[in-house]
């Protein structure tokens, strides 16, 4: 196992403005931070960087500088969980007062789980709660 | 903290594929599989789901089927760390062996990291090891 899942890396127009949000919304970390490149953690991570082997320490986020706006569906998203269904509205409540927008990716209206994108248009699923 | 990060989702011509290229990547495992959808996880990430507050349980990957093929440039992307200067020549070499692709998505010759794409194009890149 010589491979740790560093990261998942995000183009953006703006990586201290869309990894603030992100910090915030999640309630992460930003642990480093400049015009060209911003990384959130969870506040977990350096914790268990500390005692836990190598490739099992947390991925976080890192934001990116690039000159083009997202123009299409992103291929890859993150589906997010909510421990229960009263977690479930108060989260998604809270993520459109910070700037989330509902998005129509052609899911309908049967679905479980909840699509938004953030301020960059990065689409994003709130899921059904896990209270199971 | 009531949202959990669960996953990072991936558009797939075939899941199943995909999703079984991922998980023989890194050595993780083909939690569910179906058409449609194949879920695959960090092998310790089940025995942590019992003893770790929930939204410290690791995300994983769920690759799902779309229609339509990669066109450009995906906006996310994952960056995987390895151990040592020897694991990461070995990684590499491995992950070409099971049929991933150098790509230039103008990165230049002068950085640390190669980047490579999956079997769908999906671009990702290696970094540097972390012997520090």
């Amino acid at each position: 196992m010589a491979l740790r899942w560093y990261s998942t890396v995000v183009d953006a127009r703006d990586p201290r403005a869309l990894g603030r949000w992100w910090a915030n919304a999640l309630e992460w970390e930003v642990f480093y931070e400049s015009d060209d490149e911003v990384v959130v953690i969870p506040p977990w991570a350096l914790e268990l960087s500390r005692t836990l082997p190598f490739h099992r320490v947390p991925p976080g986020f890192v934001f990116v500088a690039v000159p083009e706006f997202k123009t299409i569906k992103n291929r890859l998203h993150w589906d997010f969980a909510p421990h229960t269904s009263d977690d479930r509205e108060a989260e998604i409540a809270r993520l459109i007062r910070l700037g989330a927008e509902h998005v129509d990716v052609g899911q309908g209206d049967d679905v479980t789980w909840t699509v938004l994108a953030d301020p960059e248009g990065n689409e994003f699923c709130v899921l059904s709660s896990r209270e199971d």
